[in-house]
């Protein structure tokens, strides 16, 4: 990030939980910022930021908040990105956007930058960012992809409720207190806010993820097998993936069984692929008890990967065990290193 | 259990997790009791126990204690049945063991009734009560095998801490207390007693149950591949597993992914097949949220299967998940079904 230029940045959604780690980001990965604007729902507009020493307003966003905006980032709902994305763009912005709402589009590129950073540069002025659960996936089967071949992943999250936005997390939160105080406990919001039907979070595990789709999956499981075969490039690779909500405030796990095309990969090859990955730390020595865990990953941007182990029936299988920060990688970090990528490349203005 | 007989019943192991709940057990059966002897560690004999409303003083287990037991019940650890289930057999009584002591030996019948239950009467004094992640996986897969044949297996677990005993549950008590009030957290047993190395419990996700096999499996993962094999006697079923432990304190779930023999299997004749197991609960219902979870298993005797479904790109893979109270069907239930049968089928003195 040196080519010392400046860029009117907009984040759509400042307020929530995923916003909150973009300014975060931002700041951390110092990202060379001329102008900041904080956009929120009108609910939320009047709120008072912190950015760099600075006090920022939320404003409402509409349509023409977005005049002399370069990159705006969206993470304000799928309604939201739907009706002002495209309202950004029309004002010479770059949206970069968080929701599923143009993720499958064949116009809009879906980018994890470690795994296809290229496809960034085809933008018609929207690019989006994957669903948390694929983006982490997705940038640790990138080396075996790359080296070995892959044909086949089956997937079983272990997911933070974070990824559900604050007030799930305030959920989890006030649930526990009354759970351990032996008080009765009222589901209001978990698995699905909106849905009619809500289960306790505290000590439980929900396989519901997202609402429901006819053929029986969740649209979160939908999500990571059609995102991982657009991002990768790659219709073929067969994917299956059973979405959890657990008990846990940030960084999701994953349980990944993958099959490789190449003959004769040794776990020790599988490992070093995994270990020389950008953005990936190699956390695997089961002899010192040395794997991933959520509460470590949490705060930190990289994906983390271990118990990589060869499967004992199948040699091309391997397991292995991935975890990283939800609104991290998996949402805010992801999408600055998108704008990062844009700033670095000149990819703004095609 | 109309035999009119009844049976002298030790249950060794009694003041802890397990044992307390094959107490529940045989009392909610109404096993046929003619005499009850609660029998311990020599640190917690003393302590006085109520069953049926009669107070009862646990004793030290020695192998003098199992004179005139007929059936002995044995969840006190491993080392504990390796020295005394041969001493109760060598006394006429025959042992249910719900350790790992014997569960491979080739001499010894491993049994989940609804799957082997006629392996019983091939037992030479001692009959293996498995693993408990395996007892809810094999009862659910059963009829799968039955009918349609079985060929593959790939499970990820969610397993409750009850799994690691009372102060695996006291510690995620705390754990989660101390985390909610700010406090520093100082794991002190899990992910297991005995390692160097402990991890938060407390909204967190640890990937090791047991300790850590030269291959880079745990233990509770083998015992998964191995037990399935042999209960379900067929060795050349591939079985792939990991075992994570999670902030619950009753019920595992199962994500569990099935590859069947037979061509053109339907999602319907998969859930009648399990619908009509016995011992087995379907719960599925997507379009009204009905699916089984942890919270709401937790005191039943059931296996509970939902979200069955097809795998998109493999027209003979299946996934489904599986929940279960690891204390009953995991542990003291399917240990009171083994004594049950013992009783009913005569299958005591051989």
């Amino acid at each position: 990030m040196a080519t010392g230029q400046q860029y009117n940045v907009a984040v759509v959604g400042a307020t929530g939980a995923v916003g909150a780690k973009m300014l975060e980001t931002l700041d951390k990965k110092n990202f060379p910022i001329n102008e900041l604007l904080l956009l929120s729902s009108k609910r939320s507009a009047g709120k008072e930021m912190d950015f760099q020493g600075k006090s920022y307003t939320v404003q409402e966003a509409t349509p023409e908040s977005f005049e002399g905006v370069d990159i705006a980032l969206f993470s304000a709902g799928g309604s939201v990105s739907k009706k002002l994305a495209p309202e950004a763009v029309k004002r010479g912005a770059v949206a970069v956007d968080n929701t599923s709402a143009f993720r499958m589009d064949p116009e809009v590129p879906l980018v994890v930058p470690e795994v296809n950073e290229e496809d960034i540069q085809k933008h018609n002025g929207i690019i989006a960012n994957p669903n948390c659960s694929t983006i982490q996936m997705v940038a640790a089967l990138k080396p075996v992809q790359d080296q070995f071949g892959m044909s086949r992943v089956i997937v079983s999250t272990y997911q933070a409720v974070s990824g559900a936005g604050n007030e799930a997390v305030e959920e989890l939160h006030s649930q526990s207190k009354a759970f351990l105080e032996g008080e009765e406990l009222k589901p209001e919001l978990l698995p699905v806010s909106g849905e009619k039907h809500h289960y306790p979070i505290a000590f439980n595990a929900l396989p519901q993820i997202d609402v429901f789709q006819e053929n029986g999956y969740t649209f979160e499981e939908i999500k990571m097998i059609n995102e991982t075969k657009k991002i990768m490039h790659d219709e073929s690779i067969q994917v299956a993936a059973t979405c959890v909500r657990l008990p846990l405030f940030t960084s999701h796990a994953e349980s990944v069984y993958v099959e490789v095309d190449k003959d004769g990969v040794t776990v020790d090859q599988f490992k070093e692929a995994i270990r020389n990955a950008d953005g990936i730390v190699l956390e695997d020595d089961p002899a010192n008890q040395v794997y991933p865990t959520p509460l470590e990953a949490a705060g930190k941007c990289d994906v983390f990967v271990g118990r990589i182990r060869k499967d004992l029936d199948n040699e091309k299988g391997f397991h292995l065990w991935v975890v990283s920060d939800n609104l991290l990688k998996g949402a805010a970090w992801n999408s600055v290193q998108i704008a990062e990528s844009l700033a670095k490349n000149n990819w703004l203005n095609k």
